[in-house]
């Protein structure tokens, strides 16, 4: 079973990338010589699979768990709930030396985690990702956090996670479209760092769409390892770790703009690939043909490469952008690739560019 | 002027002591070398009474600042109030280089910082402490928070502010009250950690309590100096913080229970002191002549030593003793003294000397 050491000092954590981990999640906590009263935060739809497995897990391990199910969705991502957990943590006398576990999707991961770092001033937790894209991107690397409604994780905190549990047979069961928004992260860790796994990417698609586990077990382990190394370089993200927000800038600003609701992570950000990789070409001599191996591997995993923009959508986008984090003194910022696994960020681009790279995934 | 350095690696920084320090804030910033635009964050008693001198003194240095003032009084120490500034901050395009002023006491200081510590997964702040209470213990050491319906601070982070300045001139005109509450917490320092200040204290009380530049400018420097020792020795809080606790796990349940919207931080605090120093001398030979002169101190003063205690209000002090942050395993811990000026934390009591400490503080 595939093991990936997140290495950040007294900090540093395991990855666990395999098959029936869930019900290995109470001794595997124990190891990590925590309290015994725990709480795992879930969604409801989480909660209805593998909440009793989780309990029955921890139970039989010692532990006094005890389960908050939220609604599923972005919008759980919201400081009201995360004020309605806090008021279920007090209630069940969680106390410092205990600790959460995250059982779910991304929106579930951000949540227990930011959870996790504030309450009581921060308390220990474990995730246990159960989508392809919360395993090999946000369980990973300690961002935790909240949306606003002038935008997505404008509220969070560095926390990391004590360990974290990749369960392959959640992924079995996952509806086709969240599976392949994971895709969307996972071909971009190929672009950024990784050409090798870009071409295996290209050859293997076809027994990752059938999602076999052992081409599932060394993918996700692979994609773990890649941003565990980004991540120890720069936990506090303020220079590697801009590498993983390649087709973050314009897929973002799709997010939060106009396809709120309507397109997934993993959809958006696509687009957002295709667009940075045409960035790339005019600007630092990307290789064209690349861009179209791009643009074809997103759509060989079913990946959407272009969306609809009317005058009025493009004005959103951009002012979308101009919100976003990674803005510097109200200037757009870009992660750029100079050749397949090899990315410079912090890339300042003229608005004319900008809007010329939204004329390429123009629909 | 004094200064006094927090040592805590790259998160280091000074305290500065002395007169009319608000005007000098944005030339103080500007050395610190973060972004321009910046957002003071401030009640609205202090922003009628300063708000107008901060910002001028952040515009003339050139930075752009923008000022929220929240109700005044611990209500505004909530999560919904949280969620207002934080919209607030976005709509004025507060970046990741943005830094927050707290310009106030501990209710602002608290606030401001968890605000600091959590918006874009945090930005720089600095404390501009405006109480004798916040001057000499909130604003230093990085713990910020706010409080949930089932206790005070149980939501929160460890943020260190890149600056800290205490302006005495602040303290002219602090309700008298106020100034006193700000004793309680300056008492424990010469018992937890100074016996010759417990000494100086008990002989120049009344310049203190006049008031007086030079008998509060080494005052509020020293109190400082030795909270940023014991921080530097235990920023997170896992050890030799816990002596900062001196009083307040009684103090911390009369706040929490009874006496929620009667007694200030300090007067709870100075009940606390002697409900710790009995329990002392019970139970370490704490000497009882020091209980004697911890309590005409605080008397001294102008503090509350005692409370009307029926059986109702001791039971619900009891609830609240073991809601505390510090409680383990369901056990209430005490910090007490060995003797003047020297303490150990994590003291177990059980409930019957719990039950005989209180009787030592009815009224």
């Amino acid at each position: 079973m595939p093991t990936v050491q997140v290495p950040l000092g007294n900090r540093s954590y395991e990855i666990q990338v395999g098959n029936r981990l869930i019900a290995t999640l109470g001794e595997r906590c124990r190891r990590l010589k925590i309290g015994t009263r725990c709480a795992i935060i879930t969604d409801t739809h989480v909660a209805a699979k593998y909440g009793d497995g989780a309990i029955k897990a921890l139970k039989i391990a010692g532990f006094t768990p005890t389960l908050i199910a939220v609604e599923p969705g972005e919008s759980s991502k919201s400081l009201a709930t995360v004020g309605k957990c806090f008021d279920l943590l007090a209630a069940h006398r969680i106390e410092r030396k205990s600790f959460i576990v995250a059982l779910g999707g991304g929106v579930v991961g951000d949540l227990a985690g930011f959870i996790a770092a504030t309450y009581l001033r921060g308390i220990a937790f474990v995730q246990v990702p159960t989508t392809l894209l919360s395993q090999v991107d946000s369980s990973v690397g300690g961002k935790v956090g909240v949306n606003l409604k002038a935008g997505k994780n404008l509220v969070g905190a560095f926390h990391q996670p004590r360990l974290v549990l990749c369960d392959l047979d959640a992924l079995v069961s996952l509806p086709d479209r969240d599976f392949k928004s994971g895709l969307g992260e996972i071909v971009k860790y190929g672009i950024i760092h990784d050409a090798a796994l870009f071409q295996r990417l290209e050859k293997q698609m076809e027994p990752i769409l059938a999602r076999q586990s052992t081409a599932l077990s060394s993918l996700v382990a692979r994609c773990c390892a890649i941003k565990a190394e980004i991540v120890a370089l720069d936990e506090n993200d303020t220079g590697a770790r801009a590498a993983l927000n390649f087709g973050h800038t314009v897929g973002h600003a799709i997010e939060n703009s106009i396809g709120y609701g309507k397109l997934l992570h993993g959809e958006a950000i696509s687009i957002g690939h295709v667009a940075a990789a045409h960035l790339s070409a005019r600007r630092l001599g990307f290789p064209a043909a690349d861009v179209q191996r791009i643009k074809a591997l997103l759509q060989q995993a079913g990946l959407p490469v272009s969306l609809k923009l009317t005058a009025d959508k493009r004005d959103r986008l951009f002012a979308a952008m101009r919100l976003d984090k990674k803005v510097n003194a109200g200037e757009i910022h870009f992660v750029l690739a100079e050749s397949l696994g090899k990315v410079v960020w912090g890339q300042r681009v003229p608005d004319a560019e900008v809007n010329w790279a939204l004329d390429q995934i123009k629909e």
